[in-house]
């Protein structure tokens, strides 16, 4: 490596005591073992990605894909205002760190959703915020209560930090809001998750639901209402934010309609004290100023959230058609992607899957039966669904000729 | 708040079973606590930010800062060549997130360093790196050791793992490598930090001295040495990297020289399993895309951190002099900062600041007895230096007055 040379002036005089060897000696250096004393906890975690990316599929294809339509990302792209934002921001003031309290984004939110700016934190994305509120409550065997084929990386988080994850099973593709607050009762977790949308079926409870289920919830335990999808879905999904209300906390993201998921910009919304305790351990520095200024601009640009939900929408219609001509079933989505039923098992929908990547199509499928009889397709511009539905019927004859 | 509406489809019939109440019924509404069950652990953690950001400052001031010379950033900005790739970057491809491998990045560092990419990871600056490397190592009463005065932030996190800081004083104003060994082998701690150059005091440690305590890292410990400031430091004060060496971990930044702060690109080499630990408990798309292509384009143009560092020691050389004008000490530094000893306690060094901070010149000072009789001043632009000096002996002169 090459270091530039500054002026040369004295170093300190400390020196470390006996033997003066400069050179690393290889006999003496410690001999292969654990390479870091790691807690227990860690040690009993794998190394592991919880999503292959699709950049790791093409460099181990060595070809790019033709329609990258399996991470949920917005190819709508963000608002031109912030776009411009962004590369402003890029040129002139990135050589500062990001102001640590997010100020004027949370400003600007709280505003938008009705709230005060100490009922909005900012992440890295819903994923780094879900790791924080995980963190919060759990220790070596919290019981925490998911659906079984919900978001893995909250399940990474929850195993991260040493707890127990209660798993309750989808009812008819949809989460089972009766079923999570039952087992949050059961096991006295201080947590539950819940997609509203789901991610990875695009069903969804409405609001009136999910209200009730927020009354549900058992004290001590808190819903994490997950609405990275909330912009794409009907009217009367979300129900109103009460920043009062301690027994939930909601989270939203720039990745989805606003088209910055590579801008890592997600927020939650809850009451106050609950927000507030994000503070305790939180990277204060680990916003981008960038993606700061952007998510201000996208959220002064209605129009572009307008049109990009109307493209959702025309996308979704496109691949349900497509699914139908192949004899597949979409099944209903309030989000950005599309659950498609292959109508047989998982190893069935795996093989389809295999296929279209195989044929340079990114798509990604659940990960749990019985909803692994599905791929997921994410809503594409229409030359990303022309390629999609011109690999298809190729990926379903390769899948029924093995299965 | 608004949502956009999505197509009327029908949502789930799934309900809750007993009362509907879709508004929220204040009496029932959970009493105010605790509005999370929190960990014990965190309980115990204050919510605070490590440091106050120069736009607190300026909101409470309600008047923007003349000089923003106190964050050790670089106020010469990154290169154009990162500029222009961030930009294209946040105009195109921002709607995708990025590459959780960072395979480019980490190849182009890899080769940058003369080590293989299993020897990279790559984190939201170096602040995030820090706090999963704690998280690795630390758990309820875990010893770990570092200087009185080093980083705060580095603190931060290992009172948020619930670690026990073991704090070995500064020796003439330089960490002192010899008593952090000792503190480690008495306690059997499993990580050390340790910065060179130094920050808050801009001190170093020669290559040899360094590689000496690489050598003396008791079993079963891990040096974490943090070289933010590398590229500022004379040639002769960073080791030959040995990848093959799991005693220690070294930690660099785009937040320093290469004037990328906002865009939160850090990274760390170390030996491949050391690496690769990170994968258990990193936020693995919690990268922002813009700043990897950003940190890649900017490591291709040697010219511009060459210009940097010159610039830096001009601007050290400056600080100097002013400092001298003033009756005050500048003490050498390897970094993009100066600490000025201002010849008296921390009660008017602070006092000399928060008179800078009136004259509108961010700057910050160490936290601990005795480093906290300085200020530290960061390289500026000569204009932001020019700035410096003319607030300078009113500040003097104030603190004189009041102390």
């Amino acid at each position: 490596m090459t270091e530039p040379a500054a002026e040369p002036t004295t170093a300190a005089a400390t020196a470390l005591a006996p033997a003066p060897a400069p050179a690393p000696a290889p006999a003496a250096r410690r001999a292969p073992g654990p390479a870091l004393r790691l807690t227990g906890l860690a040690e009993s975690l794998p190394s592991s990605v919880p999503f292959v990316g699709p950049e790791a599929h093409e460099r181990a294809r060595a070809r790019p894909f033709a329609a990258r339509i399996g991470a949920n990302e917005s190819v709508f792209g963000p608002s031109p205002a912030a776009r411009a934002a962004m590369a402003a921001e890029t040129a002139d003031g990135i050589w500062r760190y990001a102001d640590p309290e997010s100020h004027d984004l949370r400003v600007a939110l709280a505003a938008h959703h009705g709230v005060g700016m100490e009922n909005v934190v900012i992440g890295e994305g819903i994923d780094g915020l879900l790791g924080l509120l995980v963190r919060l409550v759990t220790e070596a065997g919290t019981p925490i209560v998911t659906s079984d084929g919900a978001y893995p990386t909250f399940n990474y988080h929850v195993a991260g930090f040493g707890g127990r994850l209660i798993k309750v099973p989808y009812a008819g593709d949809h989460e089972d809001p009766d079923a999570l607050i039952a087992a949050a009762r059961d096991s006295g977790a201080p947590l539950i998750y819940f997609a509203n949308p789901d991610n990875p079926m695009g069903s969804w409870h409405d609001a009136a639901t999910v209200q009730r289920m927020i009354e549900a919830v058992p004290p001590g335990a808190i819903l994490c209402l997950d609405e990275a999808y909330a912009e794409s879905a009907p009217l009367g999904t979300m129900p109103p934010i009460d920043p009062q209300d301690a027994r939930v906390i909601r989270m939203r993201t720039f990745s989805k309609v606003h088209g910055m998921a590579g801008a890592r910009i997600g927020y939650a919304i809850g009451a106050a004290p609950v927000i507030k305790a994000f503070d305790k351990v939180r990277n204060h520095f680990g916003i981008n100023r960038a993606g700061q200024v952007g998510a201000l601009a996208a959220l002064s640009d209605p129009d572009h959230v307008a049109a990009t939900v109307a493209r959702i929408i025309a996308a979704r219609t496109r691949i349900a058609e497509i699914a139908a001509a192949n004899g597949l079933v979409a099944l209903p989505s309030a989000a950005n992607f599309v659950a498609i039923d292959c109508r047989a098992d998982g190893a069935f929908a795996r093989a389809v899957l295999a296929g279209l990547i195989a044929r340079d199509i990114f798509v990604r499928m659940p990960f749990v039966a019985p909803q692994d009889r599905c791929i997921r397709v994410s809503a594409g511009t229409p030359a990303d669904l022309d390629a999609f539905a011109a690999a298809l019927p190729g990926a379903l004859a390769d899948a029924r000729a093995a299965c």
